[in-house]
């Protein structure tokens, strides 16, 4: 018993100290409260981890202010939000969401919003019922610039989401063989991440196989896999909320020269990147290293986009790891770190890991294996 | 090849209609052109696939004016939207898609945009750019004004979904047995329908048994399913982008006698919707004839919801059969007929059809058997 208090002793303050850091970053850009209306971002603040029902309604909004932070929801959504979000009061609508909205809106002056998430037509209803008495400033990325740096118990979830993502992927390779076609392998990825406690996925797998791997997101087509055939899988489950985030390169049975000499160029790209990572590092530094490695080798204009990006509760997060990016590393942070090389009409390799940010360099969190040729299942 | 080529044309003479119509609401709105951001509008307009890789990034925006209709796209998406927008011009956005779209409304004075879609950070993007230039309008639901009557072409797609769903039930009812859980039914029909063609579900299949049977939007829990206990299934394949929606209820083994009263009385309103619905009829009246026969039957309080909404590439859109609806039913719509009664603590019963509707009734899509008694398997 006494644990069981502990633990949610625990989680309340995760809670608490995410809501104190907005606080302090509220009063410095002078807003006296943050409408929240991004489902992660309300989930990062409240631990709410009801979905939106769809793109166009909503679960909830939260509204932060210096004293009272609150989590307004309808009648459908009230108890399973009452039972999830412990230390945030929880208030029902009694009419439209949108209506209860404004009203909690006019105790406060000056309150921003998520200009990235928010609809025009909701802006619009908002600023409408409370004009004269409020003034709604457009907030870039207030939450996310909390999101950034994880604490420990985000890399636990990560970590987790990672492990099942490489026993998925070990799973499914074991059992290919020529002419499984690229659908299959995505399927059954997806069947054994969610059957091994996914609840999701953390994007819509790819497994690009022949030319196709030259194309950087392509989904996964009906081709068949032929032995020899260069193949690029990507592919990340969720749980907890948090994504997993995890891309492997090989040829199914046999590689030609020209083949294994990218995969080395990619896998030294790499090691060239996570070797110089850590925290106070820039983001911009470890693209140009990982860039550098494949101009040298001859790949440079084969490596189309950046090096990685942050990954947490959305798959695509800050920081960037880019040439435009101006994004420092710093402890706690998670990144992918994936260079690749695409030959149109050839095919194509991308190797990606995700890693935790430390004082002195990175935790691998990635652990399948690097093979550039997998035997799958005997014929 | 002759079927060929006149199978393309009938499918690119579909957009242009759309294309034609949607420029007669333009002209009576005193619009020169509608930026259309929302991804179903953007496939109805222009048959074009690919679905928004996330919910902060687009896979295209369409501009339609009065002589011109493009695609406007990134160079990851330009290749595949090439191929899929037949009847449409796809221009590929050099620097980013908003500087190219705000280059692309300055050819027009007066341009509507989707309100319930556009984010305001893109609207404000937009509008500085084009200050002075262009006035931007906001457009609550033109497209969706156009798709809540279906084609042909639609109701095929949405047949097949249907009858797909209809499958995937009957598949799963017939291997159940006392202690299967929610998830794991909830996970059966899902597996069944990716495997048999679905590109996905129409929206997170529902599984309540028990008392989570009290809930209407409940989810899919670890509870196992016990003998006797009434159960909510509410489930949707997609299918070339449309939506099945079907429910049934039903007690596994055995039901007690209010179970039985509840599921007759279910049974008789919806049958008495079903058969007052042609087109010319109004929402409200429709909902009000299965209302009042809860009513009759001392369940007029435990039915809490409205009777039924369109679907299509959406699946809850209009037109709406509620207390509160405008609507009046017309030949082609596509819509659910789904009374429920709720009792907490006990459990509830619903039962949804899938109908088109015709100029003297409707259409029934959705074959799946109504039974309060199912078997499963034998132990």
């Amino acid at each position: 018993m006494i644990k069981a208090d502990e633990e949610q002793r625990k989680t309340v303050s995760v809670y608490a100290v995410r809501i104190a850091r907005l606080r302090e970053k509220l009063a410095a850009a002078g807003l006296d409260a943050l409408l929240v209306t991004r489902p992660e971002n309300r989930r990062y603040l409240s631990g709410h981890r009801s979905p939106d029902p769809s793109s166009a309604t909503t679960a909830g909004w939260l509204l932060v202010g210096p004293a009272r932070a609150m989590l307004l929801t309808d009648c459908i959504e009230y108890e399973a939000a009452r039972q999830q979000v412990r230390p945030l009061e929880v208030v029902q609508a009694k009419i439209s969401l949108r209506e209860a909205m404004a009203e909690a809106l006019l105790s406060y002056r000056r309150v921003g919003f998520e200009e990235s998430h928010l609809v025009f037509g909701t802006y619009r209803f908002l600023a409408e019922k409370t004009q004269g008495e409020v003034e709604l400033v457009p907030v870039p990325g207030m939450v996310e610039e909390l999101r950034i740096i994880k604490d420990e118990s985000e890399h636990a979830a990560i970590r987790k989401a990672a492990a099942l993502t490489d026993q998925a992927l070990a799973h499914v390779l074991a059992g290919m063989r020529p002419g499984t076609t690229e659908r299959e392998v995505a399927w059954g990825l997806e069947c054994w991440m969610r059957e091994h406690g996914a609840e999701g996925m953390a994007f819509r797998p790819i497994v690009a196989s022949g030319p196709n791997a030259a194309l950087p997101h392509a989904g996964a087509s009906e081709r068949p896999i032929a032995a020899g055939d260069p193949v690029v899988i990507d592919i990340g489950a969720r749980l907890d909320g948090y994504c997993g985030d995890l891309t492997r390169s090989f040829c199914l049975r046999k590689a030609g020269p020209r083949y294994l000499e990218v995969y080395r160029a990619v896998g030294e790209a790499q090691q060239a990147a996570l070797s110089t990572m850590r925290a106070g590092v820039s983001g911009k530094e470890i693209d140009t290293i990982a860039r550098e490695r494949l101009m040298a080798a001859g790949y440079g204009e084969a490596f189309g986009h950046s090096l990685g990006h942050g990954v947490g509760l959305v798959v695509h997060e800050g920081p960037r790891l880019a040439q435009t990016s101006t994004d420092v590393l710093a402890e706690g942070m998670v990144v992918t770190v994936e260079p690749g090389v695409y030959l149109p009409g050839w095919g194509g390799v991308r190797t990606e890991d995700l890693v935790i940010v430390r004082k002195d360099g990175v935790e691998v969190l990635s652990g399948a294996l690097k093979e550039p040729v997998i035997k799958g299942v005997e014929a």
